[in-house]
């Protein structure tokens, strides 16, 4: 029993059934509850034909190990990964749901170390990104060591693969979608960029950066303030500075 | 050679010789240069007396490997780590020297992995951190790997190993710094709090978070927002984005 297939807490399973991409195979929910919120997911639940198991909190406690499970857990399946028609199709739905909630999608060009990988999905998902996209060749794929630094998000956030990142972006734009690219060549920070619409953001390899094809697409080039020594940031700790300054923008 | 022991680039030399704290063992320069900035460090370097030697091109990009030079780098030797006493001769002097330029003092209670306690120093760096403080017991202390991910920074960036951190807490509290913790049950979250002033940023360990203790002696208590599944974040990740809002409300 994979820790890492059970999302636990109220926050963690709305925002899951919220995802139409992601398929649940079961909730486990505390019946007995007078939580209106834990009712509330167990409607929509319902309504969306997922099996219903009465669960006590002792047992609760079992599935979602240390995680808080506030009377409820679900058990999911990492849905297939997508190739680009499988993301064009999530963008489309997810414009046609709710138009006015700024997309945010996360595209990583080329990150090699899992670790790196793993981490990045985990802020993905912590910053309410909608999908992370990557180039299926000369990338880190979805592997044990991600799935274990993710903490769940490997298969939670939804993931695409793609063979031309660049055509992705292209058609992207033409949804309205700003490509911020991040750089240290570019010429403004992160916090002079506007954020608030829909967003993808390109973050670069962890030695070389952003490649020049896919730089050349970007609709701005952002920067991140160096003020010590080091030349740039581990690019997981760059990537969650980046959602974050996203999410507060839209906050 | 070790790469680790050089720090390249006109910026990068400026921060360390404008860090009291920092060893600079030697000063390789290009003297033909017509750049003032280098010209400025060769000069502080003089009225230091710190060695300096001309170095052309060819033989700077031998020296810093990948780094971008700008005509100088210099060689560092790890100060030696500062105990309770040393760290507080260096908050003394830093406020002696600018008062009005506000401390930024990074606090890990607790953190267990050397590959987060590198990524951290890297970030502590390049936010422009006034020193790395961390629990001399139960921690993970500086070796290979820390250097490696750090990536010059635990070279560079001052860095104290205290027995009692809730005693350090107290003492930089009558300097007037602010002490703000990172916890989820904080009921703020970090950007309706305000980092302009002197502060010091208490990070919690990987799996449980920040001490009780440590808790009870913070001014305040911040949380990240979570918009997904995941409950947290990955501890660099987290004190990356905690550092660069601080750096945000500052610049």
């Amino acid at each position: 029993m994979s820790k890492a297939r059970y999302v636990a807490g109220l926050r963690a399973v709305e925002v899951l059934l919220s995802r139409s991409a992601a398929k649940i195979v079961k909730l486990y929910a505390e019946y007995q509850t007078a939580n209106p919120r834990v009712e509330a997911i167990i409607a929509q639940a319902n309504s969306r034909g997922i099996e219903i198991q009465s669960a006590n909190r002792a047992r609760l406690k079992q599935i979602s190990g240390e995680a808080r499970h506030q009377g409820v857990v679900a058990e999911i399946e990492r849905e297939s990964i997508l190739d680009e028609a499988g993301l064009r199709t999530l963008v489309e739905n997810r414009l046609t749901a709710d138009e006015s909630k700024p997309l945010l999608l996360l595209v990583l060009d080329g990150i090699q170390d899992p670790q790196n990988l793993g981490a990045c999905l985990r802020s993905a998902d912590a910053a309410g990104a909608d999908a992370v996209i990557v180039r299926r060749h000369g990338a880190a794929g979805l592997g044990a060591t991600v799935s274990k630094v993710a903490a769940g998000a490997a298969e939670s956030v939804p993931f695409a693969s793609v063979n031309n990142l660049g055509k992705v972006l292209k058609w992207l734009k033409e949804y309205g979608v700003k490509v911020v690219g991040t750089s240290d060549t570019g010429e403004k920070t992160i916090y002079d960029i506007d954020f608030s619409g829909h967003l993808v953001l390109v973050m670069g390899e962890e030695h070389t950066g952003l490649g020049e094809r896919v730089a050349g697409l970007c609709d701005e080039l952002a920067s991140l303030p160096m003020r010590g020594t080091v030349p740039s940031l581990n690019v997981s700790v760059a990537t969650g500075i980046c959602l974050y300054e996203a999410l507060r923008q839209r906050s």
